[in-house]
């Protein structure tokens, strides 16, 4: 089992990525504080063909050193926008027709392996900061709240890990439904 | 949808983490270079009720400061071992009749969702360097290698991510199972 070589993998370049079919999911990042989550949402946003990310309040945004360095290039690939307000964005996500869903645990959430995924609508997914989460106001212009199951003794998980299960159980249901 | 508070989640503590059932997989980590992934991959392990966590050859092990700020504790719930090289800890977990899957893009290699996943196997997961992935040795003494698919511009995704990912699939296929 020899390990492939970067021409192995057939990686697209920048240019070819934009003309790669994405799937139909947003992410949307509430006051994430840490660059390094930033730019770990792009890498694997890269990877799974998120449509868009939209960075929202204090989320930094590309060019920035620090998203580079966990991103290596994917904020260069992933189309992304910048947004004042978490609110707004979602405001204007809704208006482009995708289904609002934060990721968050809230009383009424429904669990992410039960929650069902179509394949003519569009997602998107809402993630929070670091400590505080998704603001409640978000969540609550939410559509819904899908919540990662969690049994062990922490509250919760690392924000690019979060987002990594998400997106790809998202890309993996799609893909299984194609 | 309020959010849901500390009590809410109704976590267990370390003691009783203990005693909670864990799903019959192991994580290996393989020349890890960042204390940071190190710890997210604990915090990660805890919540999806991982068995144990064996730290090789260059990766960090507790007490850590560093460990620490991403683990936030995980790292005194989740079992860990540390292990001179990643071929001896893979020798013993075959010995406990653990099934050696690294996770590494190699001429071979099954995707994640296509991978069989058993309720009565035991699974050790090899994940490795943040550069150059796990040890082809330790590839070579592996049982399989299990490739997550990546369609994007980057050959590779962040190790605590790829980590999550697979954490994520194994645990939530086993509920299934059940």
């Amino acid at each position: 089992m020899q390990k492939k070589s970067m021409l192995d993998l057939h990686r697209v370049d920048v240019e070819q990525y934009k003309t790669v079919e994405k799937i139909p999911v947003a992410v949307v990042l509430d006051d994430v504080r840490s660059e390094m989550n930033v730019g770990s949402v792009f890498r694997t946003a890269d990877a799974f063909v998120i449509k868009q990310i939209a960075l929202c309040g204090i989320t930094g945004k590309p060019p920035s050193h620090e998203i580079h360095k966990t991103a290596l290039g994917a904020e260069d690939s992933v189309a992304w926008s910048y947004h004042k307000t978490a609110l707004e964005a979602v405001e204007q996500l809704r208006e482009q027709g995708y289904k609002i869903c934060s990721i968050e645990q809230v009383h009424g959430s429904i669990s992410l392996e039960q929650f069902p995924i179509e394949r003519d609508k569009k997602y998107a997914l809402v993630f929070g900061n670091e400590v505080k989460g998704v603001n409640q106001a978000v969540v609550d212009a939410s559509d819904c709240c899908i919540e990662i199951p969690q049994f062990g003794t922490k509250h919760s998980l690392n924000i690019a890990c979060s987002a990594a299960i998400t997106m790809w159980h998202f890309f993996n249901t799609l893909n299984e439904k194609k």
